[in-house]
């Protein structure tokens, strides 16, 4: 009897994928720009947190944004209303981005004319933390209404994470949220991940999350 | 030159799947027992939202609870807290429950000893949309400080639901969260969703969407 050859789909898809986002590290590199995915639920504030380092950013580096988005522009027009280039994948139902969709997205822009992407990738806490973008770093946005437990619940998003900004902590006195809870079981999880409390309402902490992108950009080339 | 044969494995996947949930809901309603497809983004109130219906209706219905949870058992904990049988399924990494994981987890109990039983789906707006569980209605649930817009940007969930329930509204002060844009919204997408406002904190709304709740078991059977 002869054995049975087991293909798995998974695997396969996601090793392509990894080739693909290896190329893509490599030619960003080459062109010295700085690609960060950032990721999140739904409403976690990605796009607001975007904006608040565009503000605060744009006047150092030449800024794009890769917008994630399963049928709509409505983040992209708040990226271009901020001045700044936005590439909008339309994913159809797919609920992440993947290297594949990166590349041409990359295509549409002349990389030596850009300092800095960010990608903004689709509102959920699973598949995107599987698949590997080309990024140099992920962050990931936490939101105080979410609740502290998410890191139980959706732990490989917390691994994968270079750092971690908790979001809308100007809503704190709503909602039983305890940031030490958290810290000590990403300390277990991901010692490494620095973690950042904001608010792009309010202004607060935006400070020190764009200075550990500043940071990270400094240290890649 | 022969056609080339296409295989779609969506498709393929979705049709078994559909397939299975028929089967599924088949069986439930030769038993008389109700099934809620409950979904949400991570942290918009989904084992709140049940554990208030379970305290307004368990004198009523024998209920039990099909927990869905990529790593974790702490939403089953606050179930069994609340007297109620709590079928934890672990699903590893995948981002939403099908017919394919709802069929042993219903094995594990006798339907003949219950009336009612809530799916708590995985957090995310996107894939769960697509999987039918065998439930006999699917509800969702958005919280106030994702915001009004999750509506644009996740279309399909708020298609096939049969209900949404707005929770979180105690924090409606603190977000920019327009219910008549939501509801304007909804009218096209999807005009014969009810849209119920509730908070699961102050407990404001949740008999509204129980009797509806209470109306579709009694319209099924």
């Amino acid at each position: 009897m002869q054995d049975i050859e087991l293909i798995n789909i998974k695997e396969l898809i996601l090793s392509d994928n990894q080739n693909l986002a290896e190329e893509i590290r490599g030619r960003l590199t080459e062109n010295r720009v700085f690609m960060l995915n950032v990721m999140a639920s739904p409403g976690a504030g990605k796009t607001s947190m975007i904006v608040a380092a565009i503000r605060r950013l744009k006047r150092k580096y030449r800024i794009a944004v890769i917008e994630g988005d399963i049928d709509s522009m409505v983040d992209s027009q708040k990226i271009i209303d901020e001045g700044v280039v936005a590439i909008q994948i339309q994913t159809g139902g797919d609920c992440h981005l993947d290297a594949g969709m990166i590349q041409p997205a990359l295509g549409k822009i002349d990389l030596e004319q850009y300092d800095l992407i960010f990608i903004e990738n689709i509102g959920n806490l699973v598949c995107p933390a599987e698949f590997d973008t080309g990024s140099h770093k992920r962050m990931m946005i936490l939101s105080v209404p979410e609740g502290d437990d998410k890191i139980l619940k959706y732990p490989l998003m917390f691994s994968v994470s270079d750092a971690l900004v908790v979001n809308k902590i100007d809503a704190n006195s709503l909602f039983d949220f305890d940031t030490d809870r958290l810290r000590d079981r990403a300390a277990v999880l991901n010692p490494n991940m620095p973690i950042f409390e904001a608010s792009c309402k309010t202004g607060e902490g935006i400070e020190k999350w764009c200075d550990w992108l500043e940071g990270e950009i400094a240290q890649a080339f």
